[in-house]
């Protein structure tokens, strides 16, 4: 009797990084459908929709791998590490993250990590909630005659710190847009106040672009007030700057201090 | 004989203005396709991928409405009456725009003009170019120990100048990414050395994530030289940034400037 031989599947280690955009499951790309469409292993962050997995195979390895500031359920480091594991014994990793990949989410980290391993990697952008979520309020990042740029900064550094760069961004006259700062609002705020602007427009939106959306607008020296009024939580993003006043909500506000400065 | 009537279709007048992402024709969201799939009329920009209209029904009035610096084919006023007029003639009008209607695309003044005639308008975000190109060449615009903030800004504003805001942005930490700058890169560059960042890393890509993508790498003081000799040509986005050195074309200039040094 011959001996009988089995032939096992070659495995092609391979990492896509893949942005899953803001939260809607409609706001992803193609090219990152058609990357999840195509992976033996999902490795997904706490921010990105449960229901994109719905383009995955059914036969696809579907990971949480979601830490949220103060409650990590995994590292960076383990993450970097199961990533490379996943993609040596399936193939196809697609390692899933909120937004995109490159904007604070620690993609060229994981980008490194691969090489190390001589394991290929590329990534897909998504869309930030940078610039979507104001967005998908009306309210556009730039507008002729209202800003010139806008200024995208993290509102948590390593250091579990604001940005120094916060403080040049507050003098700016840039659109600043902070992610992951509403629990340093009122430092934030600060910063705002110390350049003289309390009545720049600010808006916090949480959730954008989910059915769990919240939009607070208001001014630098109400902000706070009415965050904590409207009970708003994390994850949320801050725009400050004169393009907030183009939001529907504004104009009431804007009535208010018009009346006021005409009573004085 | 009876009179004859005729029912006509009751036109329902709507705008979506979607956002095209940055040229590859699978870079844009499902929503965007959703929108062109069920759209009468689109009316499309010179830097939207004419592939992407292949997503639309055949029987969709296509009309191309570009407008490049310089070359002015329909004013921002005739695109606004054009899109009015196709909306209460045949009904839902797709406004596609390059990159994100919001990102110096003058999206809101769409919606503006759009509800002065009370037609219903709303936008879909795209990929933009400032965040998804450099990406795509795998530099992020943000790392951590590099940078933690990124600056977005017109190289050519209403007046066809710079914008003001780019001598702050060259003065900043942040990672600074100038749209529509090509023409002006000599000018641009001249505000970094202003600042002594003769050594800043440079990128400039241009026609990102298409075929004829072209990326030039260098510094701050060689930068010129070298856009000139590889003839890269708008549309091209520009990146000053420490960011920039993780570029793997970076690591010999890197070697050059380090072997130089240590000559000196």
């Amino acid at each position: 009797m011959s001996k009988e031989y089995t032939v096992e599947r070659v495995i092609e280690p391979r990492i896509t990084l893949v942005g899953a955009g803001p939260g809607d499951p409609e706001l992803i790309t193609m090219k990152a459908v058609k990357a999840i469409q195509v992976a033996d292993v999902i490795l997904y962050d706490a921010l990105v929709n449960e229901e994109i997995l719905n383009y995955a195979s059914p036969s696809a390895v579907k990971v949480y791998v979601g830490k949220r500031s103060g409650n990590h359920s995994y590292s960076q480091d383990d993450v970097n590490k199961l990533m490379v594991r996943y993609a040596l014994e399936f193939g196809h990793v697609v390692r899933l993250k909120g937004g995109d990949p490159f904007v604070f989410g620690r993609g060229y980290e994981e980008l490194i990590f691969a090489a190390n391993y001589s394991i290929p990697a590329t990534a897909i952008p998504g869309l930030s909630s940078s610039i979507s979520v104001p967005g998908l309020q009306q309210i556009p990042v730039t507008h002729r005659g209202l800003s010139e740029s806008f200024w995208v900064v993290t509102g948590t550094t390593a250091t579990g710190e604001i940005s120094n760069d916060l403080y040049e961004a507050a003098r700016s006259k840039a659109t600043v847009v902070v992610l992951m700062g509403l629990k340093k609002l009122k430092k934030i705020v600060k910063l705002f106040e110390n350049e003289g602007k309390h009545k720049l427009p600010v808006a916090v939106i949480q959730s954008g672009s989910t059915d769990h959306e919240k939009v607070v607008v208001g001014i630098v020296e109400t902000i706070v007030e009415l965050v904590e009024e409207k009970g708003i939580a994390a994850p949320a993003i801050l725009v400050f700057g004169e393009v907030v006043s183009l939001h529907p909500s504004f104009q009431p506000i804007r009535e208010f201090y018009k009346a006021l400065a005409e009573e004085i």
